[in-house]
């Protein structure tokens, strides 16, 4: 599979576009046919640019490119960062056509994202994802967004990339606790929609652990077309693409505790994975087995069996209650109805839930359920 | 016409929208059925609360009304103003079910709708304008934004309302100034589509000046009627829509220099829209007597026929070529081809161009074109 390219499409009528994938491809890849105007600003952050900023450049000829480098961290996931791709583009006077670039993870994916959905009241813009998380999980769906004190991601729109570029040799410079962090996403794709993914899985988890090629290829290929398939159903998140949440509401909970940037979201959705499926044991939808299964492929991946030290099950009652999947104020989750087949649910029986909390929240409580 | 309500629909495919016209109407007219969820936030400033904020309330019975005050002024039209909403919002665990209402004029209505545009990835909102500027202009168009330092409206979003709610009683608080810049936008229909509407105007601009009702209702139906047209054949700007802009760019630079909020929006398009006159006479493209026609009817609005104090040609140049209406770099105007008929072209005689800016500089260049 060594220097084979993949495509995928995301389907959204007007707005489909192409993720591709492969090895080597910053530097070589021409994505001029994606750019319109004669301007491309390309946003990373401090840590990405020494290492694939010039490669990123290369990849549109021609061009009058111009760069904005933010900090590194969820913590400036905030609207004074944001602030600096709005100087830079207006400092460098880019018109309503110039093309944003995101290079780098998460946080510069959703930052560039929402700069380019508000820039002018919107342009283009394209995604080179660098991270594991961000190829597997932000190249897939339109949320753009930043971080307010009072919750993740509660500023933001939906806003789709022209094309995402993904050049798996970028993971070569990812830190392990990153990979395991992206991992957790993948994992979560075999769990809520695709059990003979989630076979394979079983069986390569070793090999992705490691970094070779091939295997990641077809990770990430998998990952986004399974999130494409769901994101096509509701692209504007009124139903099925819920489950894409799973883990994300205790997962949240356990990442404002910490502080933004103090847990990796993956490691955090992780450990949320966990006790979704912990839950949903003790309501009665899965197995202890199937429990098992989930808990050790999450275990595998080398990621967070608890809650941070510190975090009672009252820290994650009240942080849950303002994230933004509860409609109207009562609390929905997302439960598995068995391995591969997640579900939307408000019917959270509240003494199991005390209990998956309890469990999870050992250190503090000195309980174990 | 006297308690008459008028409305009139916003064709927009499954974003269409009704304007609803009337004497009276903030107190009294219940808009629940546009209100999906149980909660709504009126956000409004400090000028318009003391005076419409009650009567707002009470146009949503059986609903959890919250609301944000705003500091009032154009100068506050920036993220940490914005920022309000969201703490607001946040702070009364407003859900993505909840409804953004937007009491006062433009500033708040720009502001609010990019908060519900961003609030979640976005939430509804209502329109309430209280000035006639907003009435006649923000009503229409979804357009949303902020202010940057280096630019007016540089970051927003495309963003229809539910509804809009005018109540032409609100102009009677309005300044006189106010009402003047309002009416600059009334008469900018008739110069660039609807000589009809200009020869109406002709004859009742006093009654409007001195906030005649029926007078009032009319002009309010007809701007709103002549830009939702625009609007409908261009939503998102693309091509026609533009010529909404005749006296802008002009008006845009005014406005940066004079700073954000001592000239009125509607002042600078009023001096813009006689530059614009200007340059269309000096290109040949209308008569002087045409000139002269919607020189006048600007002027009878008591609105202001020159540039600033102390701004020169090389202000307009600097300040114009930042404006967002300058596809890649190149200077667009809108101009008039004949009363009633406008045009965007980038065929702009420079020689002209210098000409008409020295004219309207009279103060700090001693020339008189």
């Amino acid at each position: 599979m060594r220097n084979s390219v993949r495509e995928l499409t995301v389907d959204l009528g007007e707005r489909t576009y192409p993720i591709i994938i492969g090895q080597g491809l910053l530097g070589s890849y021409d994505l001029t046919p994606f750019v319109q105007g004669s301007q491309v600003m390309i946003v990373t952050n401090e840590t990405v640019a020494p290492l694939y900023l010039e490669s990123a450049k290369a990849c549109f000829p021609g061009r009058q490119v111009d760069t904005v480098v933010l900090p590194d961290g969820e913590k400036y996931k905030d609207w004074q960062t944001l602030n600096l791709i709005f100087d830079g583009l207006l400092e460098k006077r880019h018109s309503r056509k110039t093309t944003l670039v995101a290079l780098g993870g998460g946080v510069v994916g959703d930052m560039t994202g929402f700069a380019a959905a508000s820039y002018q009241r919107g342009v283009p813009f394209i995604q080179m994802p660098t991270t594991l998380l961000s190829q597997v999980d932000s190249s897939v769906g339109g949320k753009t967004g930043i971080n307010h004190p009072l919750g993740k991601n509660m500023i933001g729109a939906f806003h789709q990339p022209e094309v995402v570029l993904i050049d798996t040799d970028s993971l070569k410079t990812l830190p392990s606790r990153e990979v395991s962090a992206g991992l957790a996403e993948v994992i979560k794709y075999g769990l809520i929609r695709d059990t003979e993914f989630l076979g394979w899985l079983e069986r390569e988890i070793a090999s992705l652990v490691e970094l070779q090629t091939a295997a990641l290829v077809e990770a990430i290929y998998r990952s986004c077309a399974c999130k494409a398939d769901v994101v096509a159903l509701d692209e504007r998140e009124g139903g099925v693409r819920a489950i894409l949440n799973l883990g994300h509401t205790f997962g949240h909970a356990i990442e404002t505790f910490a502080g933004y940037g103090n847990w990796l979201h993956g490691e955090a959705v992780g450990a949320g994975m966990m006790m979704a499926a912990d839950l949903s044991l003790r309501q009665g939808m899965i197995s202890e087995e199937d429990r098992t299964r989930a808990v050790r492929i999450i275990d595998r991946a080398s990621l967070p069996a608890r809650a941070p030290e510190g975090m009672t099950p009252d820290d994650f009652r009240r942080l849950m209650a303002v994230d933004k999947k509860n409609v109207d104020g009562s609390l929905r989750l997302v439960l598995l109805r068995a391995l591969g087949d997640a579900v939307v649910t408000d019917q959270v029986d509240v003494s199991q839930l005390d209990a998956t909390l309890r469990a999870f929240c050992v250190a503090s409580e000195g309980v174990n359920g």
